[in-house]
């Protein structure tokens, strides 16, 4: 099998695509097997899902992850974040690792697929590589994130961005990030230890479910992620005169949710009008003093706008801000917007890894759509220390943090393919 | 005196109007005085009112309407529902008291005009006939109805229109609507006992304060109120599809909040494009999960609809409705209304009443306006038993429901003045 897969990299380096299916397939079976019982790791009587980062499932669902890998001849250990680290080495120790993998904590209620499937697929490769005598030249390293749902928290500690006021953080199991840290395993007092430096990973890979049904939709096998977009928070204030709605002529009303209904409208028509993938969204509105016989005095609502390009981002809001204006002059109902500190900034993939991705599912006849990430990942903290690279297989329905997630087993094991495939292609390239 | 009263009302009935200036007037100074001492009650020390009904200010404040009634020689008492009743007796018995009156009771925080320029004027009225030595073929009765702020509780009452559910209901006082009219020295058991039948009464009057601002906008003295409108409510219910703000394209969204949004300004346009005065309001609005990454996949809202006419009010609501199926399929967003019981039937003021009220005001030089009211009185309940007609002074700026609350004494005597007249036309004419 080795003989084989020198033949291959040799082939592929002169674009022989003939031979490219002598490389190991992952085992499907397999793949889904650990997935389901994984699953099992969090599952309540009544079917809803609870494996939260930090909870009792999330502990045991770590254990059974860790006991895969050490089955799979890793070397594996628990950094002070509470990232799950498994290293094989390479036959080049000069080399820098390429790096893999994804998470497995989960909302509340939310899917067995999500960050799963990248984490069991991190898995199988490495078995698939075991399997068939492949030892690459690079180390390999996969990256189990700790508390990815409660803000990407083992990544960001890892590329030196987790803020120390975050450890403060209680989710729903009742744990602060520092009490939780230490039930993984990691220690809350030494996490600023982990900070890899910029440039210390060759690359890293992330395969994980497409969350907005587009894959699903155009049938297509694997995602290309051109980059994980990145998003901006405004809190939106609109002053109108809070009056009678009885004794109050239409005429004479500075009616506050006249004006919020054209602004909302405004940057709909807005974020609709530049070609692209941007969106726009209101998401959360409140009208005051909020009672149906009194006219709006004030209305507060939110504006978020993501997209690849901050240049973007800060364009489609100029000109929201724009429309705002107009309404407030013709309503004579001040806007006032603040930003929210919650944003992010936009993460671009590697151009060259999203071309090995293509060529990957390429080469097993699989159809490919470039798309962009508009759901933040680990992989979008990563972006700040190496070349990244996303792998998006179908979710049914594009349907996401909810115990219905779905993705066939066929999905699953394409996915795992590809990441294996572009894991080789790195192997060997410029990286 | 006595006599040329009567040779007033001789001349009156040949349209002699240069008699008519031979009225007695009311004395404004004693108006303001009353008035002023009245807003004592219930002041708090950083300058807010409170005067709810029930309260030991409410209390206070009747305990002075009393006092007030008795030096004015009026038969006073406390009807069951906590209503004070004071009578004067008519020459001819045979006659149907002519009502009149107002509430002094107010919101939290109101103003000290509202229904007090009426209670007021209508014992200065009767202070004022006494002083001139005018007896009235009909018994007067001035009616001072308890809590009319929390929901027209003493004229409902008066009118066998008080549902026993409401007696449950707890105001800002902490009271329930049952102990309440027990401490106004009602009784809460024996309250269906106070229904006056249809036609009972001639005729009742109410001046007011007016509260649309419209009189003081157009410096004009007296509004005359050709009825007081219907009230319909609907809780409006739309359903789109939440999903991940960040991961779902806009053209496959199922946004609720667009679709409420254009709703919003669809209600404007058509109550704006009939002529008239109706009002339509969206008071309240809400969008669910109501997250700033969320798509909204429900939005639930108010929607209120006032006219003098009930044809117009369903007519108005047909259209909205049509409206919203344009947008419902459109956008694939259901809606669904729902009607809410707390609505009231328009109340048309008597016709002949009207045109006495314009022509008293007219007499005095004063100039007038047909309009409606925007807003609720206890003259509507009582329009249910008897003929009713409306004054309507100025209150600066249309402010009202607030300590801001300001009626000059000219514009509160006018109305006194007008009140007077018009019971002495009533009393003269047809009723």
């Amino acid at each position: 099998m080795k003989k084989n897969y020198f033949l291959f990299i040799l082939c592929m380096s002169y674009g022989v695509l003939s031979i490219a299916q002598q490389v190991p397939q992952v085992n499907q079976e397999r793949l889904e097997k650990t997935l389901f019982t994984l699953a099992n790791y969090g599952v309540k009587e009544n079917g809803e899902t609870n494996r939260v980062a930090f909870s009792d499932a999330d502990l045991a669902g770590r254990a059974y992850i860790i006991s895969l890998m050490q089955i799979s001849g890793l070397e594996v250990s628990v950094d002070y974040a509470g990232n799950i680290i498994g290293k094989k080495v390479g036959k080049d120790p000069d080399l820098k690792p390429i790096g893999f993998g994804s998470h497995i904590d989960m909302v509340p209620n939310g899917g067995n697929y999500d960050g799963c499937v990248g984490s069991l697929a991190a898995i199988e490769v490495i078995r698939t590589l075991d399997e068939a005598g492949i030892q690459t030249e690079h180390p390999l390293e996969i990256f189990i994130f700790s508390n990815e749902e409660g803000g990407v928290m083992g990544s960001r500690a890892l590329v030196g961005e987790l803020n120390e006021d975050a450890l403060t953080v209680v989710n729903s199991t009742g744990f602060s990030m520092r009490e939780g840290i230490n039930r993984l395993g990691g220690n809350a007092d030494r996490v600023w230890e982990v900070e890899r430096e910029e440039g210390s990973l060759a690359a890293f890979l992330e395969l994980h479910i497409e969350q907005g049904g587009i894959l699903d939709r155009e049938q297509i096998d694997i995602g290309v992620v051109e980059g994980i977009v990145g998003i901006k928070w405004w809190d939106v204030n609109i002053k109108g005169f809070a009056n009678h709605a009885g004794t109050t002529p239409m005429a004479l009303r500075k009616d506050a949710l006249i004006s919020a209904a054209k602004f909302v409208l405004a940057i709909n028509k807005v974020i609709k009008s530049y070609e692209g993938n941007q969106v726009g969204t209101v998401g959360k509105i409140e009208a005051f003093p909020g009672a149906p016989n009194v006219i709006p005095g004030e209305v507060n609502l939110s504006l978020e706008i993501r997209d690849l390009s901050s240049e973007k981002i800060k364009k489609l809001f100029e000109d929201i801000k724009t429309q705002a204006q107009v309404i407030e002059e013709e309503m004579e109902t001040p806007f006032t917007f603040t930003p929210i500190d919650a944003t992010s900034a936009p993460a671009l993939t590697d151009k060259k890894i999203q071309e090995l991705i293509a060529g990957a599912a390429e080469e097993m006849g699989l159809s490919t759509k470039q798309m962009q990430s508009g759901a933040g990942h680990d992989a979008q903290d990563m972006a700040r220390i190496t070349p990244v690279g996303m792998i998006f297989v179908p979710s049914e329905g594009g349907i996401s943090h909810s115990p219905k997630e779905y993705t066939s087993p066929t999905d699953m094991a394409n996915g795992a393919n590809v990441l294996l495939r572009t894991i080789l292609k790195l192997d060997q390239s410029w990286y």
